[in-house]
Order: C-alpha cells, then structure tokens, then sequence
C-alpha cells in the first residue's frame, strides 16, 4: 500500500485520520477532495492550522480560549455583560453553544474538564479554585453551573456545590427534562424521571 | 458570536466546514480539539496540507496522483506489475480501494471522471484519448473498466466499449450481483435483477 501513493498524500492522511470521529476512509476522502480543488484550499487550511496555537491563548479571568495578546477575553472584557451572573462550563465548546442560545448576558468560567476518577482527573485539575477567587473578588449573585448532564457533570456540579457553599451567591444549574421537539414516548426512562421530578405550574 | 472566538479559531472552523461532509458543528469540535492537543498535531497537519499540491504531480501514464519529480507513478514504474492487464477507474481514489484488495496486479489508468450530461462533462473532458493511444501503443491484452456503479459510471462503461472496440484489446467490466456480508432479503431489486442475470455455474 504504502508505494500506491506520494509520501505526502499519505502524510495528510494519517494526520487527518488521527483526528477525533475521522477514520481512514474519510481521511483519504478528504485528502483527495484537496488534491482535486484549487491549490488555496489547502494551504487555507494549512496556515489555519499553522496559526492556530501560535494566535491564542487562554484568558486569565475566565479561562476561555482568546485571541493572544490581548489582557482578557472578549465575553470578559465586553461592558454590555452582567457582572452578577456567573456561567461555569467544562469547556470553551460549551460557551460557543451557550452564547449560541443568546439566553445568557452574563460572564463566563470555563473548568477546562470535569471531575473524573476513571481518567484520573481530580477538582485539583479543574479551575475551581481560580472560580472560588474569582467569585470572593468580584460581585456575582449567582453562579449557573452549567457542566454537562453525564456522569462526570453531575460530580462536578456536586463538588462546585459543596465549595461554593459559603460564599454569598445563588448557585444554580441547568434545568434537566425533556428535550425540545422530542418525544416522550421515546425519552429513556432517566430524562423522564428527571422530567418528572423538575415538573413546574402550568 | 463573531466576537466570542478569536479570529484565527474561526477562521479555522470556517474552512474545516468548507470540506465535503463537514458541518459546523464538525468543523468547531475538530478545531477545538486542536487546541486543547499539543501544538505539534497542529502543525503536523498545517504542513501536510502545504506540502500536500507542492509535493504531488499527475503521472503522464496513467494520470493518477504521483509524488512531483518522478517520471511517472510507483505503479506505472514497478517492474513487478503485469504489462497485459489494464484497469480503467474514474479517480485515485478508486486506485486505492483496488489497490486495497490485492486481487488486481495489473496497471491503471485514472479518467478523472465519468461521462455526466448533467454535470456538463463529456467524453473530451476525461482520458479517453489518452486511454487510447496507451492502448494502440502497447501490448495490453485485456481493459477491465472499472467505473462506478452508478448512471455517469454506466454511461462511461458504454461510451468505452464503443470506443475500444477497433482495438485488438478484450474489454471487460466488474462483476454487479450481491455485495458480500449482504442479506438478499434487503438488496434493491436492481441489485438482485444484475445478481440474476449474471449467475453462474455453482
């Protein structure tokens, strides 16, 4: 196989396969579309990648990935933002998804990761103690913990809980319940407990 | 949202989502991915996408893919492969999934397309001179084409035996019947209709 194609075919393809949800098919599918188009696409891509590390960096508020050389993030820096509602994510994913919603005006803390003793990961190597600082500096009322509703979330919004005890603020989280244009008859039976449990006046 | 990502992230994410059978949403878990990995896979990727036009040529023989400065392809200058048989195939990549096999050891010739009135694209658009004159040149003894089972495949397949048949050359095409690990109960009648016709002696 090896001698079928240019070292540099080959090349990009095991790097493009090494990519999270990329096997080999889609990588070799992606590498000959680049082959067949126009030589910018390619090197578009290219210095993309070549700049991304080298023109980020990560806020010293909130953790958020920013551009670099800047003195903080743009959700942190923006004055149009509440400084009294605090959302804490795993990860900068999280906040794209949340500012997607456009249903949060607030500021931003992001753990980079959650709670998890099968990989090891201990609060010590999340930003919580960076959260806990930061929330007795400043004037938040309330903090929505806003980890994911997995195994790992629920821990972390568990521990967050318990260290955020003390200080004056709300915490709060996400509501759990059925998904928007679902079906009951086809939610697990966890979702719809949670449901149930969360149920509000009509 | 323009302003909740620094720009050279977006402008990753914004040309992963160009590629074919990459969303949005894809494209910012591969770019995010990317950065939260050592800056290397990056870079490792930047690169092979630069190298990727800079390093790779088309072979003058069979028109595949070759690495730039050769006089033709690995497969075309391989004394090991056989001068007779000819394996006729719309891209590169469908060279790969032969090559993939084993069971083809013959040499190959790359159309860079199928015949598509929809699309525009004609029999002058492809390597079917080219096709031709390798023929009339050389000592193949048997064509096996090896276009797409699909309509632009089909109409390819038809538009070669007419054009090869002056050619003292056996022109033959792949098997159609059911794929292998299928169930017949769930083949398109069209796959079944092609499975009959062409049964064999058990």
């Amino acid at each position: 196989m090896a001698e079928t194609m240019p070292r540099s075919v080959q090349r990009l393809m095991e790097a493009l396969a090494r990519l999270p949800g990329i096997g080999p098919k889609t990588a070799s599918r992606l590498t000959y579309h680049l082959l067949r188009s126009p030589e910018q696409e390619a090197e578009e891509l290219g210095q993309a990648m070549l700049a991304l590390h080298r023109e980020t960096g990560e806020c010293p508020v909130c953790f958020n990935i920013m551009q670099a050389g800047l003195p903080m993030c743009n959700l942190c820096s923006d004055p149009a933002r509440s400084d009294r509602l605090l959302c804490v994510v795993e990860d900068a994913l999280d906040v794209l998804a949340i500012e997607r919603t456009g249903a949060f005006t607030g500021r931003y803390h992001v753990l980079q990761g959650a709670i998890s003793p099968v990989e090891g990961v201990g609060p010590e190597d999340l930003k919580i103690e960076e959260l806990a600082k930061r929330l007795s500096a400043a004037e938040f009322e309330e903090v929505v913990v806003a980890t994911n509703p997995t195994l790992e979330g629920e821990a972390t919004a568990m521990y967050l809980k318990r260290r955020l005890q003390e200080l004056p603020v709300r915490v709060t989280r996400l509501a759990r319940g059925l998904p928007s244009g679902g079906d009951l008859e086809y939610a697990d039976a966890h979702t719809l407990a949670r449901a149930l449990e969360g149920r509000a006046e009509l």
